[in-house]
């Protein structure tokens, strides 16, 4: 692997780097020093408090409304920290990446080890588990694209035999917009209603027989573009402000009936789900790689491509899925692992070429859009990231440890997803989780 | 026609209405004092202004800030008054009906003939040609619906000549999710570059061959429902705020190559040009008719039908397309109008089934959404409301009547659209016009 360029990688990825919160120096803790992740957040019990924008660390959250208060700062962090004091990440996000920069290296300086500003600060972290966490930002537009060629290479193939993957899919990036209205943090989704094929002549109306997760990464925006001018390769990833979680749930049976000819409408616009803290790009610099495709598949075009792109466009991040049914929380059992697959190499396209490609006829993208990456699965059937593609369309349902049979999800399922970077030489970076529980239909 | 019940039409509705400004009361009047849109604007010249919002009346605007400020006003008005005052009409809308028909009725009052306010407000008034619109709201999620059956039927045809209407139509308000970063009110549209297919190996990229129009209608989503609760058919047009006219522009060559298996993306996200005054869902009341299916069709499943919305639910509008291209322009020939079609005869959804089936999974709609109806063809060749229908995929360009051929659009051509309603005893009521002409694409 080449060399990253500064400044891609800096001081703030050094190894060595150790927190004063303690809980941030454990080898498995997705929120080290090297991660600094921003979120939003209340304290638990402080139903009407104003939002609060934190940074994770560790187990606890630097409340950066109590830090601008209470700690001296460089005269460079003020502005920085002025929007964010409000809770108001999208006005930091705006500010543009050399404010990223300067706001990471702020505080990893003030939250590492020896920081002169630690005792300042120490009054103003608060554990995770007391605080409830807020949407990061007002999502504008949510994109959804289908950069998983592993899932749709499974769910083609159970569509059309003889073709699964379509003879665009090599050259474009595939996506479709989402529904922003419906993109959350709850942790219960409602099992949806709607039309589904039938046996008799109307189709029926009711409760979603199918109904599905996605394993997806979300890019967040944090700056945008012009109407009319579309983003270089060069240029793509200096809109991007970090990345989550997205669980995109699906109605399997509300898609099969109403899909055609416009895409997935109903199926997909009653929930997403997104984890709350928001890592940014740069934490990520340690496990880029190179952006391949297999042998004989045609180059990008060139509004896709770039030398950069080629060296250091993908990223090593390990991603899961875990289940807990109804019964197997009951009884005390813990989730299960479900899948367990890799984004470089579930991607057939990185996010600079997500950017590129949506911005190419000259749509504006807006600090706070959403852009999720498809489905990710791997090539393996342990790395399949839906449950679509692990019954094969319900076709083979699996038998899970405790006896229990599993097709779709089932009312009181729990779908909780994680997301990592592990590399040798470098810390761990997390994402962290995102969960939620499914709760039965409305009546109808 | 049924009677229309209370209180969809009131003394707002009395034909004989007059009001004191003249323009209004011509008979080929949009903007008559029965009609009462509101919009933003900026005064020209003063760019730097805050945004007004006003109301359309003949070929003036009243001020609702300076109209707030100098004239007395019953109690009940102020705090309706209060945030159009301030510009902000999403707020306004946010009050839900009963407010929108308390002002309509306050201005109705305001702006009659014999009003004792009309003294004040005459200094509160400006010519439209000396106003900068703006957008009416900040658009949250664009939803586009397919609910033209003879555009959806023609456009199937040319592509699935055995099956032009799939199986799923008669049942599915067919829609799908549109970008709503790039819906504007500006007269400019840019032609977008984009991939398309060729008869190489590689697809190409560059400027859109197959520029197009789509004669839709918007309407404005004013109040919101709770995400997981659907709205039912009883209360669907009370979350509508109002309408306006939508030119969906497409791609089509794009839109050939990309849009399997997610639908349009990149072939509708370029662009999307509404008219900038709303026109209320109550002064449309006029010109209800009843909803009705053709003999032999399925009957709406329950969720999507209604005693209401089968007496009263369709809207008897006018819908017409007009061009004017660069060569007419330089040789002041006027627009040549291309089709005229009619809201009521065109659709096969009504809009109160349109919200009904949004919600139907749960998806919450929220204060500024906009949901487009789909292109509005009737089923004669001078209805086809899109160059794709009448030049049946290019494969029939027209000949215009100075000798130009027309196939898809040209840069420097303008377009606009009309929509408007009549019925005997009841006064014109318009949608004003969204007009736009192409530019050239960039250099890629």
């Amino acid at each position: 692997m080449r060399l990253l360029p500064e400044p891609l990688i800096d001081a703030t990825h050094a190894p060595k780097l150790r927190s004063w919160v303690e809980s941030a120096n454990t080898a498995d803790c997705d929120f080290p020093i090297q991660n600094l992740p921003l979120g939003r957040f209340r304290p638990a019990g402080e139903e009407h408090a104003a939002v609060r924008v934190g940074v994770a660390i560790g187990d606890q959250i630097l409340d950066l409304k109590l830090a601008t208060d209470l700690c001296p700062w460089s005269e460079e962090m003020y502005p920085l920290l002025q929007p964010l004091a409000q809770g108001d990440l999208m006005a930091f996000m705006a500010l543009g990446r050399p404010a990223w920069r300067a706001l990471r290296a702020g505080l990893s300086q003030a939250l590492a080890f020896d920081s002169e500003q630690g005792p300042f600060l120490e009054s103003c972290v608060l554990p995770q588990k007391n605080a409830l966490m807020q949407m990061p930002a007002r999502v504008g537009d949510y994109t959804d694209f289908y950069s998983g060629i592993h899932h749709a290479r499974r769910v083609g193939a159970l569509m059309r035999p003889d073709e699964p993957l379509l003879p665009n899919y090599k050259f474009v990036p595939i996506g479709y917009h989402g529904r922003a209205s419906s993109v959350g943090i709850e942790d219960l989704v409602i099992r949806p209603n709607g039309q589904t094929r039938s046996s008799g002549e109307q189709p029926h109306f009711g409760a979603c027989k199918r109904l599905d997760y996605e394993l997806e990464l979300g890019l967040w925006v944090g700056a945008g573009n012009t109407l009319g001018l579309p983003v270089s390769m060069a240029q793509a990833e200096d809109k991007i402000f970090g990345v989550g979680l997205l669980n995109d749930w699906s109605a399997r049976d509300i898609q099969g009936w109403e899909y055609q000819p416009l895409g997935p409408f109903l199926a997909k616009s009653f929930a997403t789900s997104v984890s709350p803290w928001v890592v940014s790009w740069q934490a990520l610099a340690p496990f880029r790689k190179p952006y391949e495709r297999p042998v004989g598949d045609p180059e990008p075009l060139p509004y896709l491509d770039g030398d950069f792109n080629r060296s250091f466009g993908a990223i090593n991040m390990t991603l899961e899925v875990w289940l807990q049914t109804a019964r197997m929380r009951k009884e005390r059992q813990p989730a299960l692992r479900l899948s367990q697959s890799n984004w470089a190499e579930a991607a057939y396209w990185t996010a600079a070429q997500l950017v590129a490609h949506h911005t190419s006829n000259g749509c504006n993208l807006q600090v706070g859009d959403l852009l999720g990456t498809g489905t990710l699965s791997g090539p393996l059937f342990e790395q399949c990231a839906s449950l679509l593609e692990l019954t094969q369309g319900g076709k083979s349902p699996l038998s899970l440890p405790n006896g229990e049979t599993l097709g779709f999800l089932q009312d009181g399922d729990t779908v909780t997803l994680r997301g990592y970077c592990t590399a040798p030489g470098a810390v761990r970076i997390g994402l962290g989780q995102v969960t939620a529980t499914v709760l039965p239909a409305l009546a109808c």
